[in-house]
């Protein structure tokens, strides 16, 4: 039974926000009309809808503490707009940047966030627009929420990516509903080091893993590196939720299986410790430099090799398939047993985004 | 000297948060290059940019409580976005709504204010196509943040409503630049009815004021029946600030000066009451469905009865224009003197939108 009041499960990116999304925001958000061409639209639940060819998404970043190894709300929040555009085969045009402030926060930190906004924004390329700024009381936030919301126009690369894939695609944008059975899924790089950077800068954790840092990266130049040689049908970035939940949302919105070879998947050693330590998995856990493409079989190899020549993506796998013979999502072991990866219940790791 | 923390006044839409964008956000993401046309930049400091023929805003609403005679924040976030999109000129095509919740917020409330966002996207004939969900710890925000962003594209009554000024104009939107001598000043109703509505709402004013409820409205349909006439070069909704931070941003970005007839202002009963017994200046109270339109003298009169003719605009008045023989923004009082109407430090009511 539903709970009557939002729990900290409810914005973890699994099947609570889920269910909060399917129950309570699809059904009063569906049916709206207007004259506009809407081709990813929100029931399509991708990271960016297309309206009149534009695409356009938006997240709002509460992550705390607001800085931490590797990153800090700045750079996520452009980091984070930029990719859900990527993701859908966009390149990024403009960003926005709405700022709610906590009363009393210190310029000499606010200036550093900006900073990291501005870096982060040059690195991507990308003009930020708009933007708005709002302050609450004293203890009634803490310290600092950004929003930034994205236009992105489609990728000039896309087409011929698409084309590469050597079959009839549902979508013309990158989307699950692209995935067919035989399809590789290759993952750019190692999981977790953004929750766990995150989680120990709490320093409630009782131990330090002081080679972790969050991975928190713009992928607007990684995914034209891959668009460029082609074959990509969709993408998407395991931040809330994890590789758990994007597997399983993949699973869902194609109705194949997924099956993945968990020694395929790349993780640092910190990484691994911190979970063994808190008995997490790493499948649930938050990443925000990171991809999963599913490509056609024939491209997945320069695929990878295309990820491996880019600063961001040195340590891309194929860690999987989409399959026919299963349901859902299905780990294959290191000793070669075969169980299901269930879609997580929120996130091990609340405040990440 | 500027204090070394971020202060209410920052958030207040007035000279401190003037000096904030100025000093701290400006210099940061000015120069930031991309290989996309921006029309209306963020140092043009409009309501909406427009990037590649594309209109795109955001704002943040914070406002307290969540529930108040005549709206909800629902309603204010579908309301306040759609409006930055059409004082430039733009029909707004598609928004985004995210939501920040507060652990513990019934989901009774959230249905009601997602109610109120669907009810009012529907009223403005805007679908909304993404969106993003955090929650935050119990304590940690006052129930609910929403952003809404949105884009929109050039109102294709535009072109001619512009040429209808019958001169040359700075900008092809409806922009402060267009701003000359002569251009009369309308307000499409009366002032403050937000602001008064929100406060008393907190029940902290030790008195009531029966008859005020908060103007918040979509204005899309308003502005399309005043450029469907033409003549207009820019307009503005005064919220945070009120009609105050508004002439005085637009006496800043002309360099011409504005006077206002005091006497023509409309205003209610209540708030006018109000007003008296705060304090407070009526010209610096947030509205949330009201309009300042410039327009070419000749067309002033047609504009007016447009208005007139719409619901929203009954109250529509010509309460002023723009002159070379000052500089700012200067009052004729009732009794024929002259005063200056100074930029508002922030807002008297703060959390208003």
């Amino acid at each position: 039974m539903e709970s009557e009041k939002v729990t900290m499960l409810h914005g973890g990116g699994g099947v609570y926000m889920q269910r909060l999304i399917r129950e309570h925001l699809l059904p009063r958000f569906s049916g709206l009309r207007s004259r506009f061409t809407v081709e990813l639209p929100l029931q399509a639940l991708a990271d960016s809808a297309v309206v009149e060819g534009v695409a356009f998404t938006t997240d709002s970043y509460t992550v705390t503490p607001i800085f931490f190894p590797g990153g800090d709300i700045g750079r996520l929040s452009v980091a984070g707009t930029v990719n859900d555009l990527s993701m859908v085969g966009a390149e990024p045009a403009a960003i926005s940047c709405a700022l709610v402030i906590e009363e009393g926060l210190s310029f000499r930190e606010l200036d550093k966030v900006l900073d990291s906004v501005r870096e982060t924004a040059e690195e991507a390329g990308v003009e930020i627009v708009t933007g708005d700024t709002k302050v609450v009381e004293r203890g009634k936030l803490e310290k600092l929420i950004i929003n930034t919301s994205g236009i992105g126009v489609r990728s000039r690369l896309l087409d011929r990516n698409l084309k590469a894939a050597g079959r009839t695609l549902e979508s013309r944008w990158l989307s699950a509903s692209n995935l067919r059975p035989g399809d590789k899924l290759i993952l750019t790089g190692a999981l977790g080091d953004h929750a766990v950077a995150v989680m120990l800068a709490r320093g409630e954790m009782g131990f330090q893993a002081p080679g972790v840092r969050s991975d928190v990266a713009p992928l607007n130049g990684l995914m034209e590196a891959v668009l460029e040689v082609g074959g990509v049908v969709a993408a998407k970035d395991p931040t809330r939720g994890g590789l758990a939940a994007l597997l399983n949302e993949w699973a869902d919105a194609s109705g194949l299986g997924i099956l993945v070879d968990e020694e395929a998947i790349p993780i640092h050693e910190g990484v691994r410790a911190a979970c063994d330590i808190l008995g997490i998995e790493f499948y649930e856990l938050a990443n925000e430099g990171k991809a999963v493409l599913a490509v056609a079989p024939e491209r997945a190899g320069e695929v990878v090799e295309a990820l491996r020549n880019h600063r961001l993506g040195r340590e891309a796998e194929i860690i999987g398939e989409v399959t026919s013979e299963y349901e859902g999502v299905v780990i294959r072991t290191g000793i070669g047993g075969l169980r299901y990866l269930p879609a997580p219940m929120g996130d091990p790791v609340p405040r990440i985004c």
